[in-house]
């Protein structure tokens, strides 16, 4: 018998047809033996109707009766999926956040977990009953109603299945697994049956959103194999997992890219301490995320000072950087609006040299230049022109054979 | 300064326009120098909509979940309200019936209060906030949500004026006060500047729909002022409160009345110990109320016996006696379930005798014929034919000078 939290995100759960179907789901798996702990979000779309009215009357409105308000949205599917579960004969019993005690910090609408309290669950799971939790909300010391902020539902899943000591930790959503790269991209993309946490951070922070990197670094943490499913088709998804003698003897598991990518160049900077700081200070200042940084340092003392920002700060970054390139007496500032990432991320990247000269190779051979490299234990990034985007992760994919289904050791 | 419990119906925050005015209510009797308590329904059509989605799963859903599922439209309400009032610079608090330990029962959808823990809302009046909290619901000993069941919204404005010692409990409705008769039947019914609690307890119970019978029998219970006033137009409503010497001086107070009346009469009986129970045995069995009884004994040794009930069960309660009326040995079963009854109201009946007389003169003159005649302490009701519904009630209210204002003493 093993104990499951099992996640069901909003469109899993966006009618009731929906919702009897994951009832069944639910049933079937506790059917086969297994004790569960099932955590839903709001139905979709109720979230922005809440929102709405709340609008209506404040475009600013206190963050702790925004709380109050878009919590119900959780609490009414808790309800109706209990309903679901009693209608096919499956005792179930629905706790919102506070009820099983989920206490957070009192940073309303981005709060923090810090404690779960399992007696309840527990009581209710060994008396045979289905324990649904409304996902995404806590409760503070002082009792307020909290939201964890977005991607929330998966972190109160993963919460509980530490808090628990689950044995899996199962998000549905509408993917059925992680794949190699996006499947829209390079359709020859394939399902991973394993991943471990590192890669799958890395894919996360690069903009796959199949999981919310909040949800997998407190997995990671607290040691939860997570699970990313399909609600809506039958598979054993992706397992994430950690790192050992059983997973997938790949080099490489997968390609991420990223779009929203913009880059801005500081030609002949004088090379002095404290440069990077004078141009980037500004930047961060102005609350943009600045991602690949790179220096290199020319033949005439100079130096040309390279880095990325979201796509969606261009036009603020460059401004600030025109006043800035004259104080540091630069030469140029250039922006490149038209730019993109692609990825290259393992774990065997430790164990195996040469994959940054394949990747390269590879991308060469497509006569894409590189604009950017930069690495890390388990990722090596290039900065390339937009237009080479699906061009190069198909190239990559087909020059690391990640279509193959891998050879399994151990 | 004064303590004062609002009350505001589901109508009465059926849109966020009146949500917002609702607010500027609050906000102006704060300015005032008053303290507030807030108690709200859902807005109007949402619990509607809650338990349309849950019957698409369930014609009879788990009561627990019902309550889950239903206690999130006041728990939206507060949200809102406190919104609005932030808006317009009222500083405000809200809470649900858990937050504020509303500790009921566990008779889900219909849960009784038990005690109520003031200390937050004291904490947040002291330090100069409007306390808004959802009505209609609780928490039992286990932290489960419960509610309250019909009119449970005034219930808990009731509950919290008694836990809170407050000087008053304010019931805003979409009438603007208790009238001594219904406008709609004689429209120079005059709104009563204040009603006994027992008065109040007997129109209510005759169908006056102003509050539920509940809530005033609470309020009665606890010594809490009430007073029902309208939330869409100005005026002092009706206060609802004790016998006093400072009352109006009337005999009268108020006319109620009841269309929803059958009657029935079982002639013929014979007169034995018993037989009000082998008649009245079956009809309480098939969950039928019975409201007025009466026996006559006749001239030969048997006796006719006359009762009425809900308009809604005449067919059942028929079928039932045609099988009793064989078994007793009655000579025939007389239904007719097109009667009314008209009741007059008043704690001045205690001491005036001849009320009654003058009541049956009033009706004589207008040629009605009194079918049945039940009488207590502060009430006399009489069966009549139903097309005299609106004559009797006139006849009555001119008889007893009830469109005039009364004199005060005291």
């Amino acid at each position: 018998m093993a104990l499951i939290v099992q996640k069901y995100g909003g469109t899993s759960v966006g009618s009731i047809e929906r919702i009897q179907a994951v009832a069944e789901k639910v049933a079937a798996a506790r059917e086969r033996g297994d004790q569960l702990v099932v955590v839903v979000s709001a139905m979709s779309g109720e979230t922005n109707r809440l929102i709405g009215l709340a609008k209506e009357i404040e475009e600013h409105p206190s963050a702790r009766e925004m709380d109050v308000l878009v919590s119900t949205g959780e609490q009414v599917t808790i309800a109706l999926l209990s309903m679901a579960l009693h209608k096919i004969g499956c005792p179930a019993k629905s706790y919102t956040g506070g009820q099983v005690n989920i206490l957070t910090d009192s940073a309303h609408s981005k709060a923090r977990i810090r404690k779960i309290d399992d007696i309840k669950v527990r009581a209710d799971l060994d008396a045979g009953r289905v324990v649904v939790v409304a996902g995404f909300q806590g409760v503070d010391d002082l009792g307020s109603i909290t939201t964890l902020g977005r991607g929330g539902s998966d972190t109160t899943a993963v919460a509980l299945a530490a808090a628990l000591k689950a044995d899996e930790c199962q998000i549905f959503t509408d993917v059925d697994g992680v794949y190699t790269t996006d499947p829209r991209v390079e359709p020859k993309a394939r399902r991973l049956s394993k991943i471990s946490f590192e890669e799958m951070l890395e894919m996360a922070s690069l903009g796959s959103k199949v999981l919310q990197i909040r949800a997998v670094e407190f997995a990671g943490k607290y040691n939860v194999p997570l699970r990313v499913l399909s609600s809506f088709e039958e598979g054993e998804g992706t397992l994430i997992t950690f790192e050992d003698k059983g997973m997938e003897d790949a080099k490489i598991s997968g390609i991420a890219f990223n779009r929203d990518e913009a880059k801005f160049t500081i030609q002949g900077v004088q090379d002095q301490p404290g440069v990077a700081y004078r141009i980037l200070g500004p930047i961060s200042d102005a609350n943009i995320e600045v991602d690949m940084i790179i220096q290199n340092i020319g033949q005439d003392g100079t130096t040309d000072f390279t880095f990325t920002v979201h796509r969606n700060d261009y036009d603020k970054a460059l401004a600030i950087l025109n006043g800035v390139a004259q104080e540091v007496g630069a030469r140029e500032v250039k922006g490149d609006n038209t730019i993109v990432k692609i990825s290259l991320v393992g774990v065997g990247m430790r164990s195996h040299a040469g994959i940054a000269s394949s990747m390269f190779a590879a991308l060469s051979k497509e006569g894409i230049n590189i604009r950017m490299i930069s690495t890390s234990e388990i990722k090596i990034s290039v900065v390339v022109d937009e237009k080479y985007l699906e061009l190069g992760v198909r190239a990559l994919h087909e020059a690391f054979n990640l279509s193959a289904e891998p050879a399994k050791i151990g």
